[in-house]
């Protein structure tokens, strides 16, 4: 909200490394209102909070420069990709430096054989795919943003393929890391698998920037399947949708893409991206494989569909047709936002156990039932992930109160399951205190983590937890 | 080698210690000659070394006064699970007390619509996929030995699966782990996934004990395929094998295990188990799926393989002839140590990019070709992963010498290429000159998490690198 105070505050820049700045950036040290503006928003319910100046790196020596003369001024650095994070990750909370990486973006290599490349970290990734098409091969995660994949390495982001081909701790084989001391390490070789030492990679996914600074990132790689089917699905009631899920997955079909979506869902999707589909519980699929074993698939889950109630079962290898339906999946945030106008959207992320899903929607269902607020339920079912947006009204702060308060039942509902507060947003500002009650003495270990690797408190600080 | 001594030495049990842990653990607390061997012995070539004592602990209290205990009296404490680790993981080279988890060893739960269980450290990979038959879920790792799951995970094992199902980094959805303070943690919750801070999961998963002591494992279980067959192909060439693995991969063809033998691996197989397939490089195939879904890869598969100089493609759905195949597998370890008696062996565990593969081998099989001491070549191709097995005559002092000059030309072969000196057996204590090659300054920021977790250097002291 505006006019947060964060504990531990902030200081202007001294002027020396200004100067200093000024000399090795020149105009890629920025400190105009419109740019910090930029870098100081966010994506969801927080207020803006500006850094004291913006450096844009073009390289890795770079950031090696600019983790120097910081450390020695003492002045925060705060990593900076396409700013799509919906938990305040990137909020400069303590001022200094917004890093932005984004014109680190070349893809350095493709190595179509080992089904892996290397890029910079500002690379997004609809341009990576773009750069990939006519090899043969595609990156799957998907958040729904066009993020940078130094950024969605950060949050550990996954999105719409989880389901099949996991989250960005399976998709990244090696990152280079700039430490807060200014070296510049590698955490892994290009081998698919290796038992060597201490997994780093995996602990530097999900870091959102507090350990070190990402400036090079090896992905996994996916041929892109012979056939390519979506489907779309309208159930009586929610449970049958879930149900469905859990039932194809326990057949073993190896969903590509399985999203949920609510009737209200459904309706603002229908009236922010102009489509006609029936307002009801909603499961949009896809399928890859050959195109025996995508028939294969599409009937078993019609058949499993039809048993819980589903009914119109629509699919269809059309590319033109797929790329309507996900694109309207994507804009799903933004339409669920403007359900009503000006407002500002609040998106939670909780994920449980699938065993438990219905049951938790169900009583999440309940609880929105009792308020005013519009939302919409939408999420990554196949995982167990779902998302709540809220479409609040900026000048009625109860309204804000009330969200919390459902969000504080929600994350409290889905820890009693043994689920986490967060799939795939990670902490930021935002979930601090659920961190701890999600896993208590173990954020112990995480802080000594940090204050090993940053004992200076450099790198994004503030974020995950205090120290 | 007999006699090595390990920097850093070891000093007798304290008295007062001693008492402690007999008043503690009774009859647990053991220190006979036949204990400590079975402690202190290596599958691979390293010399015996005894732990002081042992304790059988049977809860994570246990664990937790063992610590305290030891913690006080500043005596090492070494994970031990069945022992199976070929790179002296497990090796009390500082002395200390050996813990055995191996009396922890029951399946606490099963939630099979979640697709995991919860199991004790001590339960083998064996005995839980029986324990899981009658609910039609498996669990995919398959290093091969019927390792412990706390030991497979301190590893971050992986083997004949891995190609389809991942390596332990993938399997083990949350861990309850004892600190070096006693504390104890659990690192995630049960939800698929989770963007909830640093990934400590991942960081204990192959740390080979040295963080924290594995109390409890939750596990990603998969659904047993309706069909599963094998097929096992004859090649005119080792290049031919390696190229159909490369392109059954890039045509898509989700191959649940792939393993190559070379032709002497093949004589030693047939001879340890009396079988009479072709001595002439092969490959082992395992295809999961629906029936349709495995009869196309197969034919895929069969189509390439005859591409690529393969002959004899025979496959089956059969149970008994699957059993057959894998467990001629699983002892080809033994069969090709033991083609001269007496002998032990020494496995090699590099791994590359599956672009590099085949002239990784190919480089390997002419230096093999220059040495008389017998080996083999056995590997999981499909990850680019092979091991070179030596059978090496005890009372040949010289011929220790010879195989560690090929192994190091191996390592640095596999590094030159972007690989790992290590695909699934760990560091431990036979490879820490290589993890410095191999990783650089990044070791520097695991021994800051090991100094930090550990500042008494209580845990495994001197595995991975020596602080």
């Amino acid at each position: 909200m505006a006019g947060t105070v964060y504990p531990g505050g902030r200081k202007p820049l001294p002027a020396d490394l200004v100067g200093a700045l000024e000399q090795r950036f020149g105009d890629r040290f920025e400190r105009g209102q419109a740019v910090l503006g930029q870098h100081g928003a966010s994506e969801s319910h927080f207020a803006p909070v500006l850094p004291d100046a913006v450096v844009f790196a073009l390289s890795t020596d770079e950031v090696v420069a600019l983790v120097t003369l910081c450390s020695a001024a003492d002045v925060p650095i705060v990593p900076f990709g396409a700013g799509t994070s919906i938990e305040g990750n990137a909020l400069a909370i303590h001022g200094g430096i917004s890093l932005d990486m984004s014109r680190m973006d070349r893809v350095i290599a493709v190595h179509a054989e080992d089904f892996d490349c290397v890029v910079q970290p500002g690379v997004r990734r609809e341009e990576l795919n773009l750069h990939l098409r006519d090899q043969g091969l595609f990156f799957p995660i998907d958040p729904g943003a066009n993020a940078t994949i130094g950024g969605m390495a950060s949050t550990r982001a996954s999105g719409t393929n989880a389901v099949r081909y996991g989250t960005m701790k399976d998709a990244v084989l090696s990152l280079e890391v700039v430490t807060p001391q200014g070296k510049v390490i590698r955490t892994a070789r290009r081998a698919r698998k290796s038992a060597a030492g201490y997994d780093l990679t995996r602990l530097y996914v999900g870091s959102e920037g507090t350990l070190g600074i990402i400036t090079e990132v090896t992905l996994r790689l996916h041929p892109v399947p012979d056939t390519i089917s979506a489907a779309v699905c309208s159930f009586a009631t929610l449970p049958g949708a879930v149900d469905t899920v859990v039932q194809a997955i326990q057949c073993a079909v190896p969903l590509a893409r399985v999203e949920i979506l609510d009737k209200k869902q459904m309706a603002a999707v229908n009236r922010w991206s102009k489509l006609d589909y029936p307002e009801a519980p909603t499961l949009f699929f896809e399928f890859h494989g050959s195109a025996n074993h995508v028939a294969e698939q599409v009937e078993t889950v019609k058949m499993l569909a039809e048993a819980n109630g589903g009914s119109d079962f629509a699919w269809s290898n059309r590319p033109e047709e797929r790329t309507k339906l996900w694109r309207a999946r994507h804009e799903a945030y933004y339409a669920a936002v403007n359900m009503r106008a000006g407002a500002i959207g609040w998106a939670t992320d909780v994920c449980v156990p699938m065993s438990r899903l219905a049951e938790c929607i169900a009583e999440t269902y309940t609880d929105l039932e009792a308020s005013t607020i519009p939302s919409t339920i939408l999420g990554h079912v196949g995982d167990g992930n779902f998302h709540v947006v809220f479409s609040i009204d900026p000048n009625a702060p109860e309204e804000m109160k009330e969200v919390e308060a459902i969000n504080a039942r929600l994350v409290e509902r889905a820890l009693a399951m043994d689920g986490t507060c967060t799939g795939e947003h990670g902490i930021g500002i935002g979930k601090q205190q659920w961190l701890v009650a999600e896993l208590g003495d173990a954020v112990g270990q995480m802080r000594l983590i940090k204050r090993a690797f940053d004992p200076q408190n450099l790198l994004n600080p503030g974020k995950i937890f205090a120290l």
